[in-house]
């Protein structure tokens, strides 16, 4: 580099992985069970439509002017009340409106995080939470789980961390959504030793039998922040999400969001809005559970009957996708090339660890593609293993 | 705060001096000459409203799904082929699309900027980059300007700085265009000490005479970071922005955005790209210059009429600003309370001061509001200042 010196995180920032997958994988052809991409069959576009129309005749100039950097007003409290109906006591004020929830990972990154400063997290955990919480160069803790979650007896490695980082419902990557019971013990002992939780729930809403519990954030909000999305019951491509924090956080958090990009498109937060003020989402979040848990049933008959003795895979009772364990010292990476060649594509699990990855796992979205596909891609799957391990 | 630790950025972090004023000069029957908000008049509604239809009926999937993070291939084609004809060569592959330019502000802090490291900036300068730097800790080094933009022989106070920030068109807040000359000089001697420049150019569509000089980073493109924004010449609630950078830079810039947002909306994206794609800005910028030069030139009058003897203030040949001097000892922050009980409002112009604050200017614009309420306006500011000084 000739004139620019680097800052020293920037040493910290890569490629993601999983994108560097997709770019291969995406050429035509390619049955993707890669991406973690929504089924966009399930987008509403009726209602975006009219959603777009109707604000761009009520109120153009609102929408394409400037605005506050905490976000639409009726929005937040909208966000506000369908969360206290999930358990999670919160007002409108504490509702900060982000451009995706990304950027509520990256905000909770540029507050909380200092150079060598502990977080927690689940193993395996969201890539992209890895990923924004990576510039402010904290020392990440990976937390030993099962599949209910983090064992509450592991939480004392946590201690003195900056916050423990939880995705309870339906966890990228794993696929798991914790129990009432975990949640409490989970959460109990992380107060008992004063550690903050940053509960992220961009999957809640994609349950197949039942809702899953309340969250975490209900037990203890003073020391939780919360995150909440709108892209996988709406649409990914508008960038809507959300952060609700306790009165104490909310100030810096707002101040980072200020400086971050000034605010969320006021287009956006006004047309989603109007989408969803008088309950859409109570007709069309069914239709999504319902056609992901067709897919869901269509995968797992494909996983069972062509997957050779010797792997193992969780049934995610709701969410994006299935997590795979190949039998031990199978690398899923190396197996990855072999997969494209014969016509399909996975994610390699071991990025999704921050320590001692395991390099047998895999990640199987079951939403992107329709269960003809899911069926052709599993087989093929079936048949790399095979031929490669 | 009980549990959470702040990190020590945080403390760098503070509610944006105007952000705070804009409120509460926000109370209906103030005429607000402190905003740098376009005027809503210049929104082209009709265009948008063609345009989210067509993206909704031609490729809504696409539009409402999630999306490369270097933003829309046709959109960052037509930034380039743009940018070629002001004088800055670069292909598509340079142009990195953001949520709004301030978000190019924050990505060229996290990349470039370390705790204690130096970057300079003009006297004054646009007060959201302080803030976007700021969390990065930087040291900031406040270069001094005449009407022209920086002096070229204070530069060397800026060696070893990792960039100097500079807004050459029509800066926010002082109104200054830097001449074709004085753009050569500082280039030069920022290229003979290493020093990288971040040239910001939000204004520089908005002339009303004749077209600005060049960008200085056409003369050292692989020493400049250039950023630009659709705000100004569409609409801001749109947030839609891009940086343009050295292909060296590009993959860390990029790595920062998918940290912080994944990717800019892919709706606002296409929407904007079909709304620009055949020529729109040739018709449509041409009536935002004819109003604002209007609108400057009520002002222009109304200061000459009004204001008492001892104040001083540019003639801005460009964009949205004047910026007044008031006689020496004057604070105008100790003003505004008073301004605003008269039922007008500016912004100080301290704030914009990384150092040496002069408490006599602020500014004022001349877009928000028509030319009966800028006479206004500004005759409630003169009888302040009688009243108050």
């Amino acid at each position: 580099m000739s004139s620019f010196t680097l800052a020293r995180r920037a040493a910290r920032m890569n490629p993601s992985v999983i994108r560097e997958i997709l770019k291969v994988t995406e050429r035509p052809g390619i049955i993707s069970l890669a991406g973690g991409l929504p089924a966009p069959e399930s987008f509403p576009v009726e209602a975006m439509r009219a959603a777009t129309e109707k604000v761009l005749r009520d109120a153009p100039r609102e929408a394409l002017q400037y605005a506050a950097s905490e976000g639409y007003a009726p929005l937040r409290e909208w966000v506000a009340a369908q969360l206290a109906q999930q358990g999670l006591d919160c007002d409108a004020s504490q509702v900060l409106i982000t451009t995706g929830s990304q950027q509520g990972l990256d905000l909770v990154g540029k507050v909380l995080i200092d150079a060598g400063s502990r977080v927690a997290v689940e193993a395996p955990t969201y890539l992209g939470a890895l990923q924004a919480f990576a510039p402010y160069e904290p020392e990440i803790v990976s937390l030993p789980c099962d599949d209910d979650g983090p064992l509450p007896d592991a939480l004392a490695q946590a201690q003195g961390a900056r916050f423990l980082y939880l995705l309870p419902n339906f966890q990228n990557p794993s696929g798991r959504c914790m129990s009432a019971r975990r949640r409490a013990e989970v959460a109990d002992a992380a107060a008992a030793i004063g550690l903050p939780l940053v509960e992220d729930n961009p999957y809640g809403d994609l349950w197949f039998d039942s809702e899953p519990p309340p969250p975490l954030a209900g037990r203890h909000p003073a020391s939780t922040v919360y995150l909440g999305s709108f892209s996988k019951v709406l649409a990914p491509g508008l960038r809507l999400g959300y952060v609700v924090a306790p009165h104490e956080l909310g100030p810096k958090l707002l101040q980072a969001k200020q400086a971050s990009d000034l605010h969320t498109p006021s287009f956006n937060q006004r047309v989603v809005y109007e989408v969803i003020r008088d309950g859409f989402l109570r007709e069309h979040v069914p239709t999504i559970r319902a056609r992901y848990k067709a897919q869901r049933d269509a995968m797992r008959a494909a996983l069972e009957r062509h997957l050779p003795a010797g792997c193992r895979w969780n049934v995610p009772s709701g969410g994006m996708f299935f997590w795979v364990e190949l039998p031990p010292g199978v690398d899923a990476l190396a197996l990855l090339p072999h997969a494209v060649e014969r016509g399909m594509a996975f994610v390699p699990g071991a990025p999704f660890y921050a320590a001692d990855p395991r390099p047998n796992t895999l990640r199987l979205s079951f939403v992107t593609v329709p269960p003809a596909q899911i069926e052709r891609g599993v087989e093929l799957l079936a048949q790399t293993l095979k031929a490669h391990s």
